[in-house]
Parts: structure tokens; C-alpha cells; sequence
């Protein structure tokens, strides 16, 4: 299958499930002090990844818990972040710049800084308390770890009792996710091949998988692909957006599986009302899991959409557009 | 000047200047007893709008304010909406059915209710505990009568004591907003002349001004001209739409007056770097206050921005597109 090392693949989620030790034994420290909130900070991808974190840990808890930019974080130095928080941030080189001052202003202030990093030795561990190291590659390998520390996390505070039966079962996780990418290849290069090389698409979608379909769409489509896109948040379609479609463009609708998809299903009536040729239905219901357990399909889902979307679906645009994902024209190219 | 009725732009102003006191009356009434959180909401354009109300309300004090899209606000019932709650809402129809239906379950909870809405009459007043009835239309006057509603909010919790000079100032807002206007309108129709039929535009900014920025390229470029627009955070810019950036589109910066005025700086060092031709610049600063003191620039900058695209360039655009900024295809023209 085009650019899937199914072994690679496999080995590398292992790994990443090897890491459940280092990642409970970090949230064991910080459970060793109280805490009063959690911050969820980064740029770019991390902000994004972060607000399933967000939307995980406020679904079963009552943890006090925020999403800040580090970019605005930097400028806002929020009162809320003390020597009670608890800081989660991330960056795989370590030297994304508006994360790492973020992170050492929050040092600064006394907040615990936990940061899930490439190396031992990067600007990001140094600016942190407590690090998961880890430069195992692929964005459902960052995923796992989040969603381990998050439902770690959970269970400390006696939110989530289920946490040993998830955490056991994320050992078959990547099984799962190499069967659903054999499974999409073909839908995903059947898109491919009629849409790769329009000059405007709209992905639609809500809930804990909305994040996702930001990063998607910014991170990869426009930062890898130079695909104009725009993501619209369900709740946000009938108030603007819904005036631009007709045919003239393919238009994603992401059905996640929270109380959120009736949101989701009402875009879809609509858009069967117009009898529109170029409308793609990603449903995340679609995607069967094996040894995982129904209930945790809620915090899998993301990591359903990224797999397919990340894991597939780009792959299949880039054979089309002739336009590598690894290019970069501007980004860390020169000083800005 | 091309759409533009002065004599009935200042009777508007004028009318909505009077409202200071009814707005003053709500809130007295809503101090009558404790309250422990405010709760912004709304969908489409308000929700945009009550973005700057709720970064006002956090510049000055530490009442704890939150957003909620009422879309969502519906599904998630959110646990911090109870009898010791404002939310505050509007609709000038009075019946847009997520903010009419949330507000319904927000006052069933026990939380009080205030709306700006059109009629003593409609669903919307009905469902709140209390109302701000007015039918005047133009943005400029929905956000003043929201920015006279915070202010003086912030001033009975002891965190704005220039609410008098401010509110008193505000009958100068309008000579302003005309004079900008008229200043504006040939910068607007160069835009329009160069830009109105491109396939697709970026608009970016930050800070107090972001919500419009949002609302000016949702609910007006793309609602009511069918543009295809990708609104871009500042702080989000360097993290994947950076890389679309080239001569082929215009790109519009947003340029504020608050702290967050450094990110959109950085983006501006980083497109001159690049050279482009079809960067367009908007610094709400340009804009000189008369008989304003120069202390309220901050509050008043989303209105400053709303003026001259709302106000001016959208009808510069609709000019040579030929599509009426009043026609809808889909919005409210049948069931959905």
C-alpha cells in the first residue's frame, strides 16, 4: 500500500504502548502535590491535538481544565496559571519557540510543566518538570500517548475506573488502525482521484473529533498540500458558510459519534436536500474495532479520523497533486 | 456615497444613545441579586460579536465569563448554567430556534436571561427574564448596545469606574463612524475595484477584533456575497497557512489595538518579507477619535473595523459582484 510500512507501523505502535509506564509513573508525580487546574498549551498541531484532551477530560470530569495558545499565552500571561497548575504541552522537535517561552513563563510561575518531547535534551524538556520522551513518528502514536495520560489522569481522580481495560486494550490499537487503512485506501484514492486537485474544499464536522478536522485541514492540507480549505464547526454551518455550497466544490462532512453528531446530522439533511453531486460522508461509526471495547469508541475517534485522513487520504492527493508532503516553502525555512 | 443614508444614521445612533438608560435598568435589576457566572451566547453573528464582549469583560475584571455557542449549549447542557447565572443572548428576529431553545433551558434552570431582541413580543423575549427591545439596525448599534451593557456591568463590580465618561462619550461615537466612513470609502472601492471577483481571499487578525474579523468573512463575505474567504488567527498563521501564501490572492491583515497587536505584526514582517502585491493592510489605529477619549480605543476597535467593511466595503464589493447583499438561497428559505 502506497507509503504504509505496515512492520514499521506496527513496531512503532508498540513502542508507544511501551510508554504507558513512563506516562502513568509522570502523572504518579504530579499527583504527589495538589493541583487546582490543568493548562493544555501549544501552536499549530499540538493546539489542535489538545482539544480532544480537552473535551476527554471535561466529559468525565469536573477538572478545571483550559486550552491557551502559546502564542497568546505568551502575551496574556493568564492569571490562572500558578504554582497549582498543572501545564501539558508538547513538541516533537522541542524548539517550536512560542511553546517553549510559554512553557518556561509557566515554569516561572510555579506551574508544573509536562511536556511530551522528541529528546532528553531539547529547549522544551529543559523549559519543563516532567517529560514523556519519545521520537516515535506518526500523529496516532502522539494521540495514544495523549489519550493514556489523559485517561490516566482521569482514573486518579476517580473518573474513569475503566483505565486499566483501555490502557490494556490500546495494545490492539494499531492492529485496528492497519486494517482500517488497507480497509479506506481505496475509497481514499477514489477521492483522490476526483478531488485532489480542486481549488476549494470545505470540511464540516463537531465534537471531540472537531480539533482533528482543524488540524487537518491546516496542518496538512494547507500546510502539505497547499489546498485552500475551509473548516467549518457544525454549529457554525447554517449561520454563513451554508450560502456558499453548490457543486462547484467537494465538501467533507465528518459524522463523529458524540451527543455532538445531531449537529452533524443536520448538516447532512440539509446537504441531501440539495441533491449535491460532490458531497463525501467520513463517518467514524464506520470503522469496526477488534479487542478495543465499544465505550471507548468516544475517545478512539479522533485517532479514527486522523487514520484515515493523515494515514490515507493525504497520501493518495499527494500521488495526484505531485506535491510532497515533506516541502516546506516558508515554514522554519528563514527567520520570521 | 453609495448606500449610505446619513440623516438616518445618526437618527439610529441617536435612538440606540438613548437605550443607555433601559441597558442600565437591566443590569441594576440583574444586581438586585448574587450572581456567580456570566454566560455569553448566541449563534452565527452573535456568537462572533459576543467574542469581544467576553475579552472586554476579561480585560477589566475577573468575572467569570464563558461563551457558548447555543447550538451546542443545547446538546451539552452545560453544568455551570444555574440559578446563580446571567446569560446573555440576542436575536433581532426574536426566532432563531438555537438561541430561542437554549435560552428556554437556561431560564428552566434558573439562570436569568437578558436578550437583545426586536420586539417585546417574539420567542426570544419570551423565553428571557429580561429584554433590551430595540428593531435599529446596523452592526455598529448592536455593538454599542452591548459594549454599554458590559461597561456598565464592570462598572457596578467596581472594575471600570470611567463608565460615566465612557457612556457619556458614546454619543460622539456616531460623528465617527460617519466621518471614518466617508474617509473610508474611497480606500474601500480601491480594494473592491482590485479584489471583489477573486475566487478567494485570507483575512487575518487577533485579539479584541478577532470575533468580527470572524463574523465580517462568515456572515457577510461568504453569506451574503458567497466569497470564498479562510479567516486566519495570528496566532495560528505560522502553523500551515503560512504555506499558501503567494501573489495569487489577496490577503488582508487585521491589524488591532490590544497586546495581541505583536502577533499581527510578526505576520505583517513575514508577508514583507515576501514581497507580495496583494497584501491589504487594516489597522483600526488609523482611525482618529473625536471628542472620545483615546483610553476607550480598545473597546471600541471591533466597531471601528465592523464600520468600514460592514459599513463600507461590502457594498464597494456588492457594487461590482452584482449580488445583492440581501439575497439568500438557503438561509431561512425553507426547512432544515
Amino acid at each position: 500500500m502506497l507509503k504504509f510500512d505496515v512492520e514499521k507501523f506496527m513496531q512503532d505502535g508498540k513502542a508507544t504502548y511501551q510508554l504507558r509506564d513512563t506516562i502513568e509513573k509522570v502523572v504518579n508525580k504530579v499527583f504527589e502535590v495538589d493541583f487546582e487546574n490543568v493548562i493544555l498549551t501549544g501552536v499549530g498541531g499540538t493546539i489542535f491535538e489538545m482539544k480532544s484532551v480537552k473535551d476527554i477530560l471535561k466529559k468525565y470530569s469536573d477538572i478545571d481544565v483550559k486550552l491557551v495558545n502559546a502564542a497568546e499565552g505568551l502575551i496574556k500571561k493568564p492569571k490562572n496559571i500558578n504554582d497549582k497548575t498543572i501545564v501539558v504541552t508538547g513538541s516533537k522537535s522541542g524548539d517550536t519557540i512560542e511553546t517553549v517561552n510559554f512553557a518556561s513563563w509557566c515554569k516561572s510561575v510555579g506551574a508544573r510543566v509536562i511536556s511530551f518531547t522528541g529528546e532528553n535534551d531539547n529547549p522544551l524538556a529543559n523549559a519543563s518538570t516532567y517529560t514523556v520522551v519519545s521520537d516515535i513518528p506518526g500523529m496516532e502514536n502522539t494521540y495514544l500517548k495523549l489519550y493514556l495520560f489523559a485517561t490516566y489522569l482521569l482514573y486518579k481522580v476517580g473518573s474513569f475506573p475503566e483505565y486499566e481495560r483501555f490502557a490494556d486494550q490500546m495494545y490492539y490499537l494499531h492492529d485496528n488502525l492497519a486494517r482500517w487503512r488497507k480497509e479506506y485506501n481505496p475509497i481514499a484514492k477514489s477521492i483522490a482521484d476526483r478531488y485532489a486537485l480542486v481549488p476549494y474544499q470545505m470540511w464540516i464536522g463537531s465534537g471531540v473529533v472537531w480539533g482533528e478536522i482543524e488540524l487537518f485541514t491546516t496542518c496538512i492540507l494547507e500546510e502539505m498540500q497547499w489546498m485552500k480549505t475551509r473548516a467549518v464547526h457544525s454549529a457554525d454551518f447554517f449561520h454563513g458558510p451554508l450560502e456558499l455550497v453548490d457543486d462547484s466544490f467537494p465538501i467533507y462532512l465528518v459524522k463523529g459519534e458524540d451527543e455532538f453528531r445531531e449537529l452533524d446530522n443536520r448538516v447532512e439533511r440539509f446537504l441531501k436536500k440539495l441533491n449535491l453531486n460532490n458531497v463525501v460522508v467520513i463517518d467514524t461509526k464506520d470503522f469496526i474495532l477488534e479487542n478495543i471495547d465499544e465505550e471507548f469508541r468516544y475517545i478512539l475517534s479522533p485517532i479514527i479520523f486522523n487514520n484515515i485522513t493523515r494515514g490515507r487520504l493525504c497520501y493518495q492527493f499527494e500521488a495526484i497533486t505531485n506535491h510532497d508532503l515533506d516541502s516546506r516553502r516558508y515554514y522554519r525555512q528563514f527567520e520570521y
